[in-house]
């Protein structure tokens, strides 16, 4: 899974049906690339500036009541941004 | 979810048959390296310089009537470009 | 999808029995990194040269007779290269 | 499947249902960019330091009990770092 | 599917039970990034220095007796190194 921080929201009005309910998060990597910001559903309620754990592809489906077009799902809202050890 | 940028179509003559229908988009993603330019289908209505939001692999077969080779699905038309908050 | 440029084939005798039957192309991709050459399964008929859309991942079993340990599947054969337009 | 060295454990108290009972675990992959820092959930009882063997993408499912929204799971505990030979 | 050159072998005892019974690859790519190095499963017998074809995320299911944690496997071994054409 991946480690990001919710920078911002993704509005649009025209979308497929499957997809309304859901909060759209647009998320900076917290390790590697920071500049490969990319979109994840939300259902927890993750707030601008949280560090969230996200999960990809078709794994996301593990965690919605329906299938869903979502290829990157918030599963977890973290504690505090993880320490890494030098090992 | 990808955000993107709708830069041009791809025409096709010869191609899967479960591919027929569907508009194919060439997209610049609007993060990280933007010369990643790959193709999506189109069941929207996207315009040429419209932002979009894109589903990747199996998880686009959730947006469809039937199963289709395509793992890039335009699911929604952003309202306007996303605001990066600085957090 | 990605759009790519047919490079050359592969040859494998000693492969999986579900293999059998298909053409394996060498792909440059058309945009990004050129050096990310792959390979992908073909049953369309491209040509050394020819401009191909190819899916991905667990899409390119919908394209399929029956399922195969392919994770790139030439589906569309490109009319001509993509105009990319300056949006 | 991927090498990664086990660096941290990542804390969600507000996560998903069916991520409870997982460990989290932050990897640095042991080859290829290592500022790719990601996270792998474990069942195995990796600890700090190990070098692991990671799934990914839906084929983590394999390998757990019931569904669970896991892209990244741990699947083998190394022995010993791999001698990488010089072919 | 990514062409590859067999680097080592990796030995985990402490494993997933239906990983039990592969042979473990260390797999330099033979294009792109060739520090990207990571692990294939393999039935095919594959030795150190062969170049091999391999097949990614849950399509490596389609070659197994029964579903495995897998997301890389050997599905063919290249009877020699595939000639680039310029074009």
């Amino acid at each position: 899974m991946i480690l990001g921080k919710v920078i911002g929201t993704v509005v649009s009005t025209r979308k497929c049906s499957n997809l309304v309910g859901y909060k759209l998060l647009t998320i900076r990597p917290l390790f590697g690339n920071k500049e490969n910001i990319f979109v994840a559903a939300d259902l927890l309620g993750a707030g601008i500036g949280e560090c969230v754990l996200i999960t990809t592809d078709n794994t996301t489906q593990y965690a919605l009541n329906k299938s869903s077009p979502i290829d990157a799902l918030v599963v977890g809202i973290v504690d505090s941004e993880p320490q890494i050890e030098n090992v």
